[in-house]
């Protein structure tokens, strides 16, 4: 077999979800591309992995010290949204509706995993929280076992600062799911935070 | 969103079977890796793209303008096994039972796709046989429309060449396959290319 074609599958082989078999695929795709479009492609790997930085406000992925958000006089200080990713923070964005800032947690508390709360950016939080501006926190984190001991462990860390709101995002059933396939667990949280209709409306 | 994601992120969702979650994904795989091994996969991407060559006598991928097997004298020249794509080659190669040498077409002749026989490398299995060392050619191109098509008109450009034995791969049950699930013409190859047991084995 060509060496290069062996390089290059078994290096695209590493990556995640990327089978020898996938890796011949894209080798082979990439072969039809245009040379200058395959150099950029690789250019935009290297740039990335090479000059991309965490915010050291927030823990975003920025390409400056301090990310777009933080840097921004038009978001509100006042309010801290803790979520696990950068994906997640992308996903809160695009709704367009919040004008707060994040703390990017880097994941969750995870044992199995051997995830503790010092490899998460707790820190950078209470940091904040520490210089006075931030009046609440909003924890946008899974509902899963991990995500739930994170909460926890969360809430340990900031009961110290007596005057935050904490708040976490409302569990519910989501826009188009069919109540027949949702989790009882989420059925029950939807239950629980019923909301009134207004007649009037 | 930071510039380095954006253009990451874009870039791979350039290739087949990456949505931009799966970019996005990658991305922060990619940020986990070391910087000499992303260094090294890039590499091995551009290397692939800008060096490669297609073997002058066969059409397999190669490092060089001749193939290793075109090149090894221990390959038998008087058999040419034509598959669509080096992946079938190698698939072939790993079972290591074949000894011939190979003609790689680049597809199969589809209509549908704008895929006529020009755009395959009938050609170079032409000139191979013109050079009269040819006794044998295997077609083992896949059972489709397609490639039903292809054989067709493999077959009349080489019954020009009389001495040459021409053959298909046998059609048959797979290794470990059900029966049950196997489709009828299949089933119907099978029957047909049925073989007697030698009672004395």
């Amino acid at each position: 077999m060509s060496r290069l074609l062996e390089n290059i599958v078994s290096e695209l082989n590493r990556l995640p979800g990327v089978g020898r078999r996938t890796a011949m695929r894209l080798a082979m795709h990439i072969l039809k591309m245009d040379e200058q479009d395959v150099a950029s492609m690789t250019a935009s790997i290297d740039d990335f992995r090479n000059n991309i930085c965490r915010c050291a406000k927030c823990g975003n992925l920025s390409d400056t010290e301090i990310c777009e958000i933080c840097a921004d006089p038009k978001r509100d200080n006042g309010v801290v949204c803790v979520v696990e990713q950068v994906s997640d923070l992308l996903s809160i964005e695009k709704t367009r509706q919040y004008r707060g800032v994040y703390n990017v947690l880097g994941g969750v508390i995870s044992p199995m995993q051997g995830i503790g709360p010092s490899d998460l950016r707790i820190d950078l939080l209470l940091d904040r929280i520490a210089m006075g501006r931030v009046q609440e926190v909003i924890i946008a984190i899974s509902a899963s076992v991990e995500g739930e001991t994170t909460l926890f462990y969360l809430m340990n860390c900031l009961k110290q600062f007596k005057h935050l709101k904490i708040t976490t995002i409302a569990r519910g059933i989501g826009f188009g799911d069919e109540l027949e396939y949702v989790d009882e667990h989420t059925i029950t949280q939807a239950l629980i935070n019923r909301r009134e209709i207004d007649n009037n409306l």
